[in-house]
Protein backbone atom coordinates (compact mmCIF):
# COMPACT_ATOMS: atom_id res chain seq x y z
CA UNK A 1 0.00 0.00 0.00
CA UNK A 2 1.25 3.52 -0.75
CA UNK A 3 1.99 5.64 2.14
CA UNK A 4 -0.28 8.68 0.93
CA UNK A 5 -3.98 7.53 -0.11
CA UNK A 6 -5.27 10.36 -1.60
CA UNK A 7 -9.28 10.72 -1.11
CA UNK A 8 -9.67 14.41 -2.71
CA UNK A 9 -8.63 16.72 -5.34
CA UNK A 10 -10.00 20.01 -6.42
CA UNK A 11 -8.81 23.18 -8.29
CA UNK A 12 -8.26 25.94 -6.23
CA UNK A 13 -6.71 29.14 -7.19
CA UNK A 14 -4.99 27.47 -10.20
CA UNK A 15 -3.71 25.15 -7.39
CA UNK A 16 -4.66 21.79 -5.71
CA UNK A 17 -6.68 21.61 -2.72
CA UNK A 18 -5.89 17.41 -2.15
CA UNK A 19 -7.32 15.27 0.80
CA UNK A 20 -4.81 12.06 1.80
CA UNK A 21 -5.61 9.53 4.08
CA UNK A 22 -2.56 7.28 5.84
CA UNK A 23 -1.45 4.82 8.25
CA UNK A 24 0.17 6.81 11.27
CA UNK A 25 2.78 4.91 12.84
CA UNK A 26 3.21 7.46 15.90
CA UNK A 27 -0.72 7.54 16.57
CA UNK A 28 -1.39 4.06 15.79
CA UNK A 29 -4.95 5.07 13.87
CA UNK A 30 -5.88 5.38 10.16
CA UNK A 31 -5.26 9.22 9.65
CA UNK A 32 -6.66 12.07 7.57
CA UNK A 33 -5.10 15.23 6.32
CA UNK A 34 -5.08 18.11 3.50
CA UNK A 35 -2.88 19.98 1.79
CA UNK A 36 -2.97 22.77 -0.71
CA UNK A 37 -0.38 22.88 -3.12
CA UNK A 38 0.46 26.41 -4.95
CA UNK A 39 0.53 26.33 -8.89
CA UNK A 40 4.33 26.67 -8.73
CA UNK A 41 4.83 23.15 -7.05
CA UNK A 42 4.04 22.22 -10.60
CA UNK A 43 7.59 23.27 -11.26
CA UNK A 44 9.37 23.20 -7.65
CA UNK A 45 9.40 22.00 -4.56
CA UNK A 46 7.77 24.75 -2.31
CA UNK A 47 8.26 25.61 1.61
CA UNK A 48 5.12 24.88 3.37
CA UNK A 49 3.34 26.76 6.41
CA UNK A 50 1.61 24.34 8.89
CA UNK A 51 -1.48 24.84 10.24
CA UNK A 52 -2.84 23.63 13.68
CA UNK A 53 -6.60 23.94 14.10
CA UNK A 54 -8.76 23.78 17.27
CA UNK A 55 -10.55 22.22 19.42
CA UNK A 56 -13.66 20.42 17.36
CA UNK A 57 -12.16 21.31 13.96
CA UNK A 58 -10.48 18.85 11.70
CA UNK A 59 -8.19 19.91 8.46
CA UNK A 60 -11.44 20.75 7.12
CA UNK A 61 -12.32 23.72 8.68
CA UNK A 62 -9.44 25.83 8.25
CA UNK A 63 -9.07 24.58 4.37
CA UNK A 64 -12.76 25.55 3.78
CA UNK A 65 -12.79 29.15 5.96
CA UNK A 66 -10.03 30.88 6.20
CA UNK A 67 -9.50 31.91 2.43
CA UNK A 68 -5.54 31.39 2.63
CA UNK A 69 -5.38 29.63 -0.44
CA UNK A 70 -5.09 32.80 -2.16
CA UNK A 71 -2.43 34.28 -0.94
CA UNK A 72 -0.83 30.70 -0.44
CA UNK A 73 -0.99 30.49 -4.23
CA UNK A 74 0.16 34.10 -5.20
CA UNK A 75 3.47 33.64 -2.58
CA UNK A 76 4.32 30.00 -3.77
CA UNK A 77 3.44 28.60 -0.14
CA UNK A 78 1.83 24.90 0.78
CA UNK A 79 -0.61 24.75 3.27
CA UNK A 80 -0.01 21.55 5.80
CA UNK A 81 -3.52 21.26 7.35
CA UNK A 82 -3.45 18.24 10.23
CA UNK A 83 -6.24 16.95 12.09
CA UNK A 84 -7.01 17.54 15.66
CA UNK A 85 -6.53 14.58 17.42
CA UNK A 86 -6.35 10.57 16.25
CA UNK A 87 -9.05 9.04 14.76
CA UNK A 88 -10.95 5.82 14.87
CA UNK A 89 -12.99 3.48 16.82
CA UNK A 90 -9.92 2.27 18.55
CA UNK A 91 -9.28 5.68 20.11
CA UNK A 92 -10.19 6.65 23.64
CA UNK A 93 -12.80 9.35 23.63
CA UNK A 94 -13.41 11.90 26.76
CA UNK A 95 -15.57 9.49 28.67
CA UNK A 96 -18.11 12.17 28.69
CA UNK A 97 -17.56 13.32 25.25
CA UNK A 98 -16.84 16.48 26.09
CA UNK A 99 -15.70 18.69 22.88
CA UNK A 100 -12.85 19.98 25.11
CA UNK A 101 -10.84 16.29 25.72
CA UNK A 102 -10.30 13.27 23.33
CA UNK A 103 -11.30 12.92 19.75
CA UNK A 104 -11.41 16.54 18.45
CA UNK A 105 -8.76 17.98 21.26
CA UNK A 106 -5.54 16.32 21.21
CA UNK A 107 -4.31 19.36 22.61
CA UNK A 108 -0.96 18.56 20.66
CA UNK A 109 0.75 16.66 23.37
CA UNK A 110 2.56 12.80 24.17
CA UNK A 111 -0.02 11.56 26.23
CA UNK A 112 1.60 9.54 29.48
CA UNK A 113 -1.38 8.37 30.97
CA UNK A 114 -3.69 5.27 30.15
CA UNK A 115 -5.75 5.04 28.01
CA UNK A 116 -4.70 8.08 26.32
CA UNK A 117 -0.80 6.98 25.87
CA UNK A 118 -1.42 4.83 22.75
CA UNK A 119 -3.00 6.93 20.04
CA UNK A 120 -2.31 10.60 21.82
CA UNK A 121 1.14 11.31 20.47
CA UNK A 122 0.00 14.71 18.11
CA UNK A 123 3.39 16.32 19.67
CA UNK A 124 5.40 13.51 17.71
CA UNK A 125 3.21 13.13 14.65
CA UNK A 126 2.91 16.98 13.73
CA UNK A 127 6.43 17.52 14.55
CA UNK A 128 7.91 14.93 13.03
CA UNK A 129 5.86 12.23 11.45
CA UNK A 130 3.78 14.36 9.32
CA UNK A 131 6.48 16.85 7.93
CA UNK A 132 8.97 13.46 7.02
CA UNK A 133 6.06 11.93 5.14
CA UNK A 134 4.74 14.94 3.16
CA UNK A 135 8.75 16.22 2.29
CA UNK A 136 9.04 12.60 1.07
CA UNK A 137 5.69 12.17 -1.23
CA UNK A 138 5.05 15.53 -1.92
CA UNK A 139 6.79 18.78 -3.78
CA UNK A 140 7.66 20.21 -0.42
CA UNK A 141 10.77 21.92 0.48
CA UNK A 142 11.83 21.23 3.77
CA UNK A 143 11.50 25.24 4.74
CA UNK A 144 8.40 25.14 7.00
CA UNK A 145 6.54 27.87 9.33
CA UNK A 146 3.69 26.71 11.96
CA UNK A 147 0.47 28.86 12.44
CA UNK A 148 -2.67 28.08 14.35
CA UNK A 149 -5.94 29.34 15.77
CA UNK A 150 -7.17 28.62 19.50
CA UNK A 151 -5.69 24.81 20.86
CA UNK A 152 -3.92 25.24 17.54
CA UNK A 153 -2.47 28.59 18.27
CA UNK A 154 -0.87 26.87 21.28
CA UNK A 155 0.71 23.68 19.78
CA UNK A 156 2.08 26.15 16.77
CA UNK A 157 3.60 28.44 19.63
CA UNK A 158 4.64 24.94 21.86
CA UNK A 159 6.21 23.23 18.86
CA UNK A 160 8.31 26.20 17.38
CA UNK A 161 9.47 27.04 20.45
CA UNK A 162 10.73 23.46 21.49
CA UNK A 163 11.78 22.27 18.00
CA UNK A 164 14.22 24.98 17.57
CA UNK A 165 15.93 25.06 13.98
CA UNK A 166 13.03 23.33 12.92
CA UNK A 167 10.39 26.16 11.93
CA UNK A 168 11.23 29.92 10.38
CA UNK A 169 8.64 31.53 12.13
CA UNK A 170 5.19 30.98 14.12
CA UNK A 171 2.13 32.72 14.13
CA UNK A 172 -1.29 31.87 16.24
CA UNK A 173 -4.78 33.49 16.37
CA UNK A 174 -6.42 33.55 19.72
CA UNK A 175 -4.13 31.39 21.04
CA UNK A 176 -4.13 29.12 24.52
CA UNK A 177 -1.47 31.39 25.83
CA UNK A 178 -0.83 29.33 29.01
CA UNK A 179 -2.44 26.53 29.19
CA UNK A 180 -1.41 25.21 32.92
CA UNK A 181 -3.80 28.23 33.96
CA UNK A 182 -6.67 28.13 32.38
CA UNK A 183 -9.74 25.71 32.03
CA UNK A 184 -9.00 23.84 28.99
CA UNK A 185 -5.76 23.58 29.37
CA UNK A 186 -5.62 21.88 32.76
CA UNK A 187 -8.03 19.30 32.30
CA UNK A 188 -6.52 18.41 29.15
CA UNK A 189 -2.99 18.44 31.03
CA UNK A 190 -4.06 16.69 33.75
CA UNK A 191 -5.91 13.95 31.25
CA UNK A 192 -3.05 13.39 28.74
CA UNK A 193 0.12 13.80 31.14
CA UNK A 194 -1.29 13.26 34.80
CA UNK A 195 -1.39 15.34 37.83
CA UNK A 196 2.17 16.33 38.20
CA UNK A 197 1.90 19.88 37.10
CA UNK A 198 6.01 19.53 36.51
CA UNK A 199 5.53 17.83 33.92
CA UNK A 200 3.16 19.98 32.15
CA UNK A 201 5.74 22.98 31.38
CA UNK A 202 6.55 21.73 28.79
CA UNK A 203 3.48 22.28 26.64
CA UNK A 204 3.24 25.81 28.11
CA UNK A 205 3.91 28.94 25.45
CA UNK A 206 4.58 30.87 28.85
CA UNK A 207 6.71 28.93 30.49
CA UNK A 208 8.35 28.32 27.47
CA UNK A 209 9.18 31.65 26.36
CA UNK A 210 9.81 32.94 30.13
CA UNK A 211 12.59 29.91 30.21
CA UNK A 212 14.33 30.64 27.06
CA UNK A 213 15.58 33.75 24.98
CA UNK A 214 14.59 33.10 21.48
CA UNK A 215 15.20 35.22 18.04
CA UNK A 216 11.99 33.18 16.42
CA UNK A 217 10.02 35.51 14.41
CA UNK A 218 6.33 35.42 16.22
CA UNK A 219 3.31 36.89 15.21
CA UNK A 220 0.13 36.93 17.70
CA UNK A 221 -3.19 38.07 17.00
CA UNK A 222 -5.82 38.71 19.29
CA UNK A 223 -9.68 40.15 18.95
CA UNK A 224 -10.80 41.57 21.97
CA UNK A 225 -14.28 40.59 21.93
CA UNK A 226 -13.16 36.81 22.04
CA UNK A 227 -15.56 35.04 24.63
CA UNK A 228 -12.73 33.31 25.56
CA UNK A 229 -10.21 35.60 25.95
CA UNK A 230 -10.18 36.43 29.36
CA UNK A 231 -10.69 33.09 31.29
CA UNK A 232 -8.43 30.65 28.40
CA UNK A 233 -6.66 32.63 26.53
CA UNK A 234 -4.51 34.59 28.46
CA UNK A 235 -2.30 36.52 25.77
CA UNK A 236 -0.84 38.92 28.15
CA UNK A 237 1.26 35.76 29.83
CA UNK A 238 2.82 35.56 26.34
CA UNK A 239 3.84 39.35 26.23
CA UNK A 240 5.11 39.02 29.78
CA UNK A 241 6.87 36.01 29.33
CA UNK A 242 8.67 37.76 26.38
CA UNK A 243 9.75 40.45 28.38
CA UNK A 244 11.08 38.08 30.77
CA UNK A 245 13.15 35.95 28.46
CA UNK A 246 13.87 39.39 26.59
CA UNK A 247 12.12 38.03 23.28
CA UNK A 248 10.46 39.50 20.85
CA UNK A 249 6.90 39.05 20.09
CA UNK A 250 4.59 40.94 18.16
CA UNK A 251 0.71 40.37 19.55
CA UNK A 252 -1.66 42.35 18.07
CA UNK A 253 -5.24 43.68 20.03
CA UNK A 254 -7.62 43.51 17.34
CA UNK A 255 -10.65 45.51 18.38
CA UNK A 256 -14.13 43.94 17.94
CA UNK A 257 -12.95 40.40 16.38
CA UNK A 258 -14.23 37.22 17.93
CA UNK A 259 -12.52 33.64 18.46
CA UNK A 260 -14.46 32.68 14.80
CA UNK A 261 -13.16 31.71 11.73
CA UNK A 262 -14.08 35.28 10.55
CA UNK A 263 -11.41 36.47 12.42
CA UNK A 264 -8.79 34.41 11.20
CA UNK A 265 -9.97 35.37 7.18
CA UNK A 266 -9.77 39.01 8.47
CA UNK A 267 -6.07 38.66 8.92
CA UNK A 268 -4.87 35.03 7.61
CA UNK A 269 -3.46 37.58 4.66
CA UNK A 270 -0.92 39.54 7.26
CA UNK A 271 -0.16 35.66 8.75
CA UNK A 272 0.98 34.74 5.25
CA UNK A 273 3.19 37.71 4.32
CA UNK A 274 4.70 37.31 7.88
CA UNK A 275 5.40 33.94 6.74
CA UNK A 276 7.15 35.06 3.70
CA UNK A 277 9.57 37.16 4.53
CA UNK A 278 10.99 33.94 6.41
CA UNK A 279 10.33 31.19 4.21
CA UNK A 280 10.98 32.74 0.72
CA UNK A 281 14.59 33.65 -0.82
CA UNK A 282 13.88 37.41 -0.47
CA UNK A 283 14.75 39.00 -3.56
CA UNK B 1 -42.12 43.34 17.24
CA UNK B 2 -39.40 45.26 14.70
CA UNK B 3 -39.18 44.34 10.96
CA UNK B 4 -35.98 42.42 11.28
CA UNK B 5 -34.34 40.83 14.47
CA UNK B 6 -30.63 40.53 14.17
CA UNK B 7 -29.18 37.05 15.64
CA UNK B 8 -25.94 37.36 14.90
CA UNK B 9 -22.76 40.22 14.16
CA UNK B 10 -19.55 39.43 13.71
CA UNK B 11 -16.71 41.60 12.68
CA UNK B 12 -14.91 40.68 9.12
CA UNK B 13 -12.38 42.55 7.50
CA UNK B 14 -13.58 46.01 9.50
CA UNK B 15 -17.24 45.23 8.46
CA UNK B 16 -19.82 43.18 10.03
CA UNK B 17 -21.06 39.94 8.82
CA UNK B 18 -24.69 39.98 10.22
CA UNK B 19 -27.73 37.34 10.21
CA UNK B 20 -31.50 38.30 10.60
CA UNK B 21 -34.46 36.72 10.81
CA UNK B 22 -37.88 38.07 9.88
CA UNK B 23 -41.51 37.29 9.20
CA UNK B 24 -41.95 37.10 5.46
CA UNK B 25 -45.18 37.93 4.37
CA UNK B 26 -44.29 36.52 0.66
CA UNK B 27 -43.69 33.09 2.08
CA UNK B 28 -45.88 32.92 5.42
CA UNK B 29 -42.96 32.01 7.05
CA UNK B 30 -39.94 32.80 9.57
CA UNK B 31 -36.83 33.65 7.35
CA UNK B 32 -32.92 33.82 8.00
CA UNK B 33 -31.10 35.80 6.03
CA UNK B 34 -27.12 37.11 5.91
CA UNK B 35 -25.57 40.85 5.36
CA UNK B 36 -21.94 41.26 5.12
CA UNK B 37 -21.85 45.58 5.79
CA UNK B 38 -18.46 47.09 4.19
CA UNK B 39 -16.93 49.44 6.74
CA UNK B 40 -18.59 52.32 4.50
CA UNK B 41 -21.47 51.55 5.04
CA UNK B 42 -20.89 53.24 8.60
CA UNK B 43 -20.88 57.05 6.45
CA UNK B 44 -22.95 56.31 3.78
CA UNK B 45 -25.76 53.83 2.20
CA UNK B 46 -23.72 51.05 -0.09
CA UNK B 47 -24.81 48.53 -3.36
CA UNK B 48 -25.54 45.51 -2.70
CA UNK B 49 -24.32 42.54 -4.38
CA UNK B 50 -27.17 39.63 -3.51
CA UNK B 51 -25.99 36.13 -3.94
CA UNK B 52 -28.50 33.26 -4.54
CA UNK B 53 -27.07 29.86 -3.28
CA UNK B 54 -27.79 26.40 -4.46
CA UNK B 55 -29.51 23.43 -3.63
CA UNK B 56 -29.18 22.28 -0.14
CA UNK B 57 -27.55 25.69 0.99
CA UNK B 58 -28.39 28.35 3.49
CA UNK B 59 -27.42 31.62 3.66
CA UNK B 60 -24.35 30.20 5.65
CA UNK B 61 -22.77 28.42 2.96
CA UNK B 62 -21.61 31.48 0.74
CA UNK B 63 -21.35 33.65 4.09
CA UNK B 64 -18.29 31.33 5.27
CA UNK B 65 -16.44 29.89 2.47
CA UNK B 66 -16.61 32.16 -0.33
CA UNK B 67 -14.20 34.62 0.96
CA UNK B 68 -16.32 37.48 -0.70
CA UNK B 69 -16.24 39.37 2.07
CA UNK B 70 -12.53 40.18 1.75
CA UNK B 71 -13.21 42.15 -1.81
CA UNK B 72 -16.88 43.48 -0.54
CA UNK B 73 -15.19 45.72 1.82
CA UNK B 74 -11.94 46.66 0.02
CA UNK B 75 -14.82 47.80 -2.87
CA UNK B 76 -17.51 49.19 -0.29
CA UNK B 77 -20.09 46.73 -1.89
CA UNK B 78 -22.72 44.78 0.54
CA UNK B 79 -23.34 41.56 0.24
CA UNK B 80 -27.43 40.04 0.77
CA UNK B 81 -27.58 36.28 0.89
CA UNK B 82 -30.84 34.78 1.47
CA UNK B 83 -31.81 31.34 1.98
CA UNK B 84 -32.68 28.62 -0.65
CA UNK B 85 -36.21 27.90 0.13
CA UNK B 86 -39.07 29.12 2.45
CA UNK B 87 -38.58 27.43 6.02
CA UNK B 88 -40.16 25.56 9.30
CA UNK B 89 -41.94 22.79 9.70
CA UNK B 90 -45.85 24.33 8.45
CA UNK B 91 -43.77 24.30 4.61
CA UNK B 92 -44.08 20.80 2.63
CA UNK B 93 -40.78 19.29 1.80
CA UNK B 94 -40.12 17.01 -1.31
CA UNK B 95 -42.55 13.63 0.25
CA UNK B 96 -39.23 11.29 -0.16
CA UNK B 97 -37.31 14.20 1.24
CA UNK B 98 -35.19 14.71 -1.78
CA UNK B 99 -32.31 17.26 -1.68
CA UNK B 100 -33.56 18.33 -4.99
CA UNK B 101 -36.91 19.58 -4.68
CA UNK B 102 -38.34 21.57 -1.71
CA UNK B 103 -36.66 22.89 1.06
CA UNK B 104 -33.52 23.76 0.57
CA UNK B 105 -34.38 23.83 -2.91
CA UNK B 106 -37.14 26.56 -3.60
CA UNK B 107 -35.97 27.14 -7.05
CA UNK B 108 -36.50 30.56 -6.93
CA UNK B 109 -39.55 30.36 -8.61
CA UNK B 110 -43.49 31.25 -7.30
CA UNK B 111 -45.07 28.16 -7.29
CA UNK B 112 -48.86 27.27 -8.38
CA UNK B 113 -49.29 23.94 -7.66
CA UNK B 114 -50.87 22.37 -4.20
CA UNK B 115 -49.28 22.15 -1.15
CA UNK B 116 -46.24 24.40 -2.39
CA UNK B 117 -47.94 27.31 -3.66
CA UNK B 118 -48.59 28.70 -0.09
CA UNK B 119 -44.99 28.97 0.97
CA UNK B 120 -42.64 28.42 -2.16
CA UNK B 121 -42.94 32.37 -3.58
CA UNK B 122 -39.06 32.52 -3.73
CA UNK B 123 -38.74 34.61 -6.74
CA UNK B 124 -41.38 37.27 -5.46
CA UNK B 125 -39.43 37.12 -2.11
CA UNK B 126 -35.82 37.26 -3.51
CA UNK B 127 -36.96 40.44 -6.27
CA UNK B 128 -39.46 42.33 -4.38
CA UNK B 129 -39.65 41.47 -0.57
CA UNK B 130 -36.02 41.31 0.91
CA UNK B 131 -34.99 44.31 -0.96
CA UNK B 132 -37.80 46.52 0.02
CA UNK B 133 -37.14 45.31 3.86
CA UNK B 134 -33.32 45.43 3.77
CA UNK B 135 -33.00 49.31 1.78
CA UNK B 136 -35.70 50.04 4.89
CA UNK B 137 -33.62 48.86 7.36
CA UNK B 138 -30.22 48.79 6.61
CA UNK B 139 -27.57 51.19 5.14
CA UNK B 140 -28.09 50.26 1.32
CA UNK B 141 -28.90 52.30 -1.46
CA UNK B 142 -31.11 51.05 -4.13
CA UNK B 143 -28.41 50.02 -6.67
CA UNK B 144 -28.39 45.89 -6.90
CA UNK B 145 -26.34 43.65 -8.63
CA UNK B 146 -27.19 39.83 -8.61
CA UNK B 147 -24.78 36.37 -8.49
CA UNK B 148 -25.77 32.84 -7.51
CA UNK B 149 -23.97 29.36 -7.84
CA UNK B 150 -25.94 26.23 -9.96
CA UNK B 151 -29.28 26.75 -8.83
CA UNK B 152 -28.83 30.38 -7.46
CA UNK B 153 -27.16 31.07 -10.67
CA UNK B 154 -30.23 30.15 -12.60
CA UNK B 155 -32.62 31.93 -10.59
CA UNK B 156 -29.38 34.95 -10.78
CA UNK B 157 -29.96 35.31 -14.27
CA UNK B 158 -33.66 34.09 -14.41
CA UNK B 159 -34.21 37.52 -12.05
CA UNK B 160 -31.68 39.79 -13.59
CA UNK B 161 -33.40 39.46 -17.35
CA UNK B 162 -37.05 39.46 -15.76
CA UNK B 163 -36.75 42.43 -13.85
CA UNK B 164 -35.54 44.76 -16.38
CA UNK B 165 -33.44 48.05 -14.13
CA UNK B 166 -33.61 46.30 -11.32
CA UNK B 167 -30.20 44.70 -11.43
CA UNK B 168 -26.84 46.82 -13.20
CA UNK B 169 -25.32 43.37 -13.93
CA UNK B 170 -25.63 40.23 -13.04
CA UNK B 171 -23.22 36.72 -13.14
CA UNK B 172 -23.36 32.70 -12.47
CA UNK B 173 -21.38 30.21 -11.28
CA UNK B 174 -22.35 26.86 -12.67
CA UNK B 175 -25.64 28.36 -13.28
CA UNK B 176 -28.29 25.78 -14.14
CA UNK B 177 -28.77 27.60 -17.70
CA UNK B 178 -31.38 25.98 -19.32
CA UNK B 179 -33.73 24.49 -16.36
CA UNK B 180 -36.77 23.40 -18.77
CA UNK B 181 -34.04 20.44 -20.52
CA UNK B 182 -32.15 19.11 -17.52
CA UNK B 183 -33.52 16.91 -14.93
CA UNK B 184 -32.99 19.21 -11.51
CA UNK B 185 -35.23 21.81 -13.61
CA UNK B 186 -37.74 19.46 -15.10
CA UNK B 187 -38.48 17.82 -11.48
CA UNK B 188 -38.43 21.62 -9.82
CA UNK B 189 -41.11 22.98 -12.43
CA UNK B 190 -43.34 19.95 -12.78
CA UNK B 191 -43.60 20.08 -9.05
CA UNK B 192 -43.83 23.87 -8.25
CA UNK B 193 -45.63 25.16 -11.42
CA UNK B 194 -47.35 21.73 -12.74
CA UNK B 195 -47.31 19.23 -15.94
CA UNK B 196 -48.17 22.74 -18.70
CA UNK B 197 -44.22 23.91 -19.74
CA UNK B 198 -45.77 27.11 -21.33
CA UNK B 199 -45.48 27.71 -17.54
CA UNK B 200 -41.91 26.83 -17.39
CA UNK B 201 -40.62 29.41 -19.96
CA UNK B 202 -40.53 32.28 -18.20
CA UNK B 203 -38.17 30.40 -15.48
CA UNK B 204 -35.25 28.95 -17.74
CA UNK B 205 -32.84 31.83 -18.65
CA UNK B 206 -31.92 30.51 -22.25
CA UNK B 207 -35.39 30.72 -23.36
CA UNK B 208 -35.71 34.41 -21.94
CA UNK B 209 -32.12 35.31 -23.62
CA UNK B 210 -33.20 34.03 -27.03
CA UNK B 211 -36.54 36.02 -26.41
CA UNK B 212 -35.59 39.14 -26.04
CA UNK B 213 -31.89 40.87 -26.59
CA UNK B 214 -30.26 42.76 -23.82
CA UNK B 215 -28.07 45.01 -22.72
CA UNK B 216 -27.28 43.94 -19.24
CA UNK B 217 -23.97 43.15 -18.29
CA UNK B 218 -23.12 38.79 -18.16
CA UNK B 219 -20.74 37.36 -16.60
CA UNK B 220 -21.02 33.12 -16.74
CA UNK B 221 -17.66 31.42 -14.99
CA UNK B 222 -18.38 27.20 -15.54
CA UNK B 223 -15.52 24.91 -14.57
CA UNK B 224 -14.77 21.97 -17.41
CA UNK B 225 -14.50 19.43 -14.43
CA UNK B 226 -17.86 20.04 -12.78
CA UNK B 227 -19.98 16.67 -12.20
CA UNK B 228 -22.66 18.14 -13.29
CA UNK B 229 -21.68 20.45 -16.07
CA UNK B 230 -23.08 18.02 -19.60
CA UNK B 231 -26.61 16.93 -17.66
CA UNK B 232 -27.68 19.75 -15.65
CA UNK B 233 -26.11 22.63 -16.30
CA UNK B 234 -25.92 23.02 -19.90
CA UNK B 235 -23.97 26.87 -20.40
CA UNK B 236 -23.96 26.05 -24.26
CA UNK B 237 -27.82 26.71 -24.08
CA UNK B 238 -27.30 30.57 -22.90
CA UNK B 239 -24.57 31.02 -25.66
CA UNK B 240 -26.70 29.60 -27.97
CA UNK B 241 -29.46 31.87 -26.76
CA UNK B 242 -27.62 34.84 -26.41
CA UNK B 243 -26.03 34.47 -30.39
CA UNK B 244 -30.18 34.31 -31.25
CA UNK B 245 -31.00 37.17 -29.65
CA UNK B 246 -27.79 39.55 -30.61
CA UNK B 247 -27.27 40.06 -26.93
CA UNK B 248 -23.48 40.25 -25.51
CA UNK B 249 -22.51 37.60 -22.58
CA UNK B 250 -18.91 36.42 -21.44
CA UNK B 251 -19.25 32.94 -20.75
CA UNK B 252 -15.61 31.58 -19.45
CA UNK B 253 -14.91 27.81 -19.24
CA UNK B 254 -12.40 27.46 -16.47
CA UNK B 255 -10.58 24.25 -17.00
CA UNK B 256 -10.20 22.25 -14.06
CA UNK B 257 -12.39 23.50 -11.85
CA UNK B 258 -15.52 21.15 -10.32
CA UNK B 259 -18.69 22.03 -8.93
CA UNK B 260 -17.69 23.57 -5.23
CA UNK B 261 -17.32 26.65 -3.29
CA UNK B 262 -13.42 26.42 -4.17
CA UNK B 263 -14.19 27.19 -7.60
CA UNK B 264 -16.16 30.27 -6.31
CA UNK B 265 -13.73 31.13 -3.75
CA UNK B 266 -11.40 30.72 -7.12
CA UNK B 267 -13.44 33.64 -9.25
CA UNK B 268 -15.10 35.62 -6.59
CA UNK B 269 -12.96 38.63 -7.06
CA UNK B 270 -13.56 38.60 -10.57
CA UNK B 271 -17.34 38.44 -10.49
CA UNK B 272 -17.18 41.40 -7.57
CA UNK B 273 -14.74 43.64 -9.52
CA UNK B 274 -17.42 43.02 -12.65
CA UNK B 275 -20.26 44.17 -10.68
CA UNK B 276 -18.50 47.12 -9.27
CA UNK B 277 -17.93 48.67 -12.97
CA UNK B 278 -21.88 48.75 -12.92
CA UNK B 279 -22.74 49.33 -8.94
CA UNK B 280 -19.96 51.94 -8.19
CA UNK B 281 -19.68 55.35 -9.85
CA UNK B 282 -16.70 55.84 -11.64
CA UNK B 283 -13.88 57.67 -11.02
Amino acid sequence: MPALEKINDQRLFGGRQMRFEHDSKTLQCRMQFSVYLPPLATQQDVPALYWLSGLTCTDENFSAKAGAQRLAAELGIALVIPDTSPRGDKVPDDPEGAYDFGLGAGFYVNATEAPFATHYQMYDYISKELPALVEAELPLSTHKAISGHSMGGHGALVMALRETGSYTSVSAFSPISNPINCPWGRKALTGYLGEDESHWQLYDASVLLAQHKTTLPILVDQGDADQFLAEQLKPEALQAASEASGSAIKLRIQPGYDHSYYFIASFIEDHLRFHARYLLPQS
